[in-house]
């Protein structure tokens, strides 16, 4: 490994074998799954009963816990690793959808970046399985992006995945659980900002310049542009460029909703629990029930330091099936 | 907030009440806990049967999860958030205490720093409840160092918090929790490095100097001198300089160990269980027998980067414990 990369301060060994070494360490570590190294796709090592939807989803790597995180009784029953912020290939999740059909059909979850839609749409083509298919695009920061046409999947993709993954596990035909998935999809929003970059292991270098008294508002999850950089603020008033987004893309007052403190990987949990205390305050002023909370690191951009709001306006069922056991290493309760 | 500590890039409001602001938004997020501000004692908000032994910790704050995301069934019962990296006062300890027993004796568990062991033996002596403590101490870097004589209790605290939580929530009376608590604390070492320093809110700039191209060796979660200072290496070598040092210090070679590869707040997920590949391949090479493993950010150091290694030697007793029902939001599993 030469100087430049060493210089980058990170646990890796090869750059151009992070992914593969990390998946090793995964399987290493976590018996209740088992990673098809070849296809680099991370499954359960029980699958689940036969007659019953599996979940595939996956993405590009750098975003843990998800996906891979979310494989397990509840949630996923396989994660396509890609590269790191590349889209997996249309192989990969042709391979993970093959290994987890039960017989009932497939769903995929699929963020919404141009090339996680166009290869999970190639292996859909090409799967035997009966294959249905969910958009998260639930980013109100920017309508189009670098990699997108419409709003960039982001956080909602875990409450999504937790909620559908719980009808799946409770033997929902496929109509039923696109059904809930669509209504998952259509009820959540989500704003994230950055106070740094990150650092792909292979470019050795921070993705984007942020100088040193800036952040970014409404960043991607892959470090790509946002609305705009504005000078740093203290927790009150990030709390608000975050929450004043989302409440003015749709009216959550009233109903209850399910939240997500989402730290992007490299802000404390101190931080992101103190951040939840000021989106607290404003929900309440709102008149936004919070029902459910998550705080924590659920989808990440690797070191980047700042955090994400996802706000789902939650149905009793969605609830019920939030509330419904789940074990996975990264959101696991009540089985 | 001035410009300096804007310049600090961090999610918080003003520097002098990060602790007491993190609280509100733990208490906020998770119903299942109750915050003494006051006293800023995390506390579980239903207590445990009357006859049970209580568990008291904490210490500094800035290592979170650790302490108070570690309360709740079959962990701890109440956890004193002390300010950044500085021990809980007397005041605090006490006031947990009381708030905890449950007429069968409270156990306290202090890590190994000088002014946490006064500060909890002055609260057991002013206590009216019976107080049991033990000391973790399972640093193997440095025999004495900055704020310690001793060994720095660091990571073991996080393995012995289960274990016993999980013995007090059985019903084990005190002289037996402590026969417990004492053979984990003999049998569990750790080891620790950073590749960049952690910055405490209230300094406002990095705890200590690192050049761009070095690493800390036995670094202490405070930021504190570890071993030494080398050039930053590749992973393998790196899990080198975590396992060489443990298994020097004690023979884990057949028996099962408890294995936890902590992240120290800075570093993502992906890293982590790279980490945990080559450190496994190691301790396998080495004929130690990992039973039950943890992976993640367990112990941090606010933002620093980097990771430490824990090891438990541990017998049927303490793996059967290991496994028993917990719920705390930063452990999670059975029940």
């Amino acid at each position: 490994m030469g100087s430049e990369e060493q210089a980058m301060k990170k646990l890796i060994g090869d750059t151009a074998a992070v992914v593969t070494d990390a998946l090793v360490g995964m399987e290493a570590a976590l018996p209740q799954l088992r990673v098809d190294h070849e296809n680099r796709v991370v499954l359960r090592a029980t699958p689940k009963d036969a007659g019953k939807v599996a979940l595939v989803s996956g993405g590009g790597s750098g975003h843990e816990p998800l996906h891979g995180g979310y494989v397990g009784y509840g949630m996923l029953d396989a994660a396509c690793a890609g590269e790191v912020f590349t889209s997996p290939t249309p192989d990969q999740v042709l391979a993970a959808t093959s290994a987890v059909d039960r017989g009932a059909g497939v769903l995929h979850i699929v963020k919404n970046y141009t090339g996680d839609v166009m290869n999970f749409e190639m292996a859909a083509e090409l799967a035997e399985a009966e294959v249905a298919s969910v958009l998260v695009h639930d980013d109100v920061a920017v309508e189009d992006s670098l990699y997108t046409a419409g709003r960039r999947g982001v956080g909602l993709t875990v409450l999504l995945e937790k909620i559908v993954g719980a009808a799946a596990e409770e033997g929902a035909p496929l109509d039923e659980v696109v059904r809930i998935a669509e209504a998952v999809s259509a009820q959540g929003r989500s704003m994230g900002m950055a106070l740094t970059s990150c650092t792909v292991p292979a470019a050795g270098k921070p993705t984007f310049d942020l100088p040193d008294d800036e952040m970014e508002i409404g960043i991607g999850i892959h470090g790509e542009p946002g609305r705009r950089r504005v000078k740093v603020a203290p927790a009150p008033e990030i709390a608000e460029m975050l929450v004043d987004p989302i409440l003015h893309d749709f009216d959550a007052a009233g109903g209850p909703v399910i939240a997500m403190l989402n730290g992007m990987g490299g802000s404390p949990l101190l931080e992101l629990y103190l951040m939840y205390g000021e989106v607290a305050k404003l929900l309440e002023k709102a008149g936004v029930r919070v029902a459910r909370t998550l705080v924590g690191d659920y989808i990440t951009s690797l070191d980047m330091a700042g955090c994400s709001l996802t706000l789902l306006r939650a149905d009793d069922e969605m609830l019920r099936l939030w509330d419904a056991p789940v074990e996975t290493p990264g959101l696991r309760w009540g089985r």
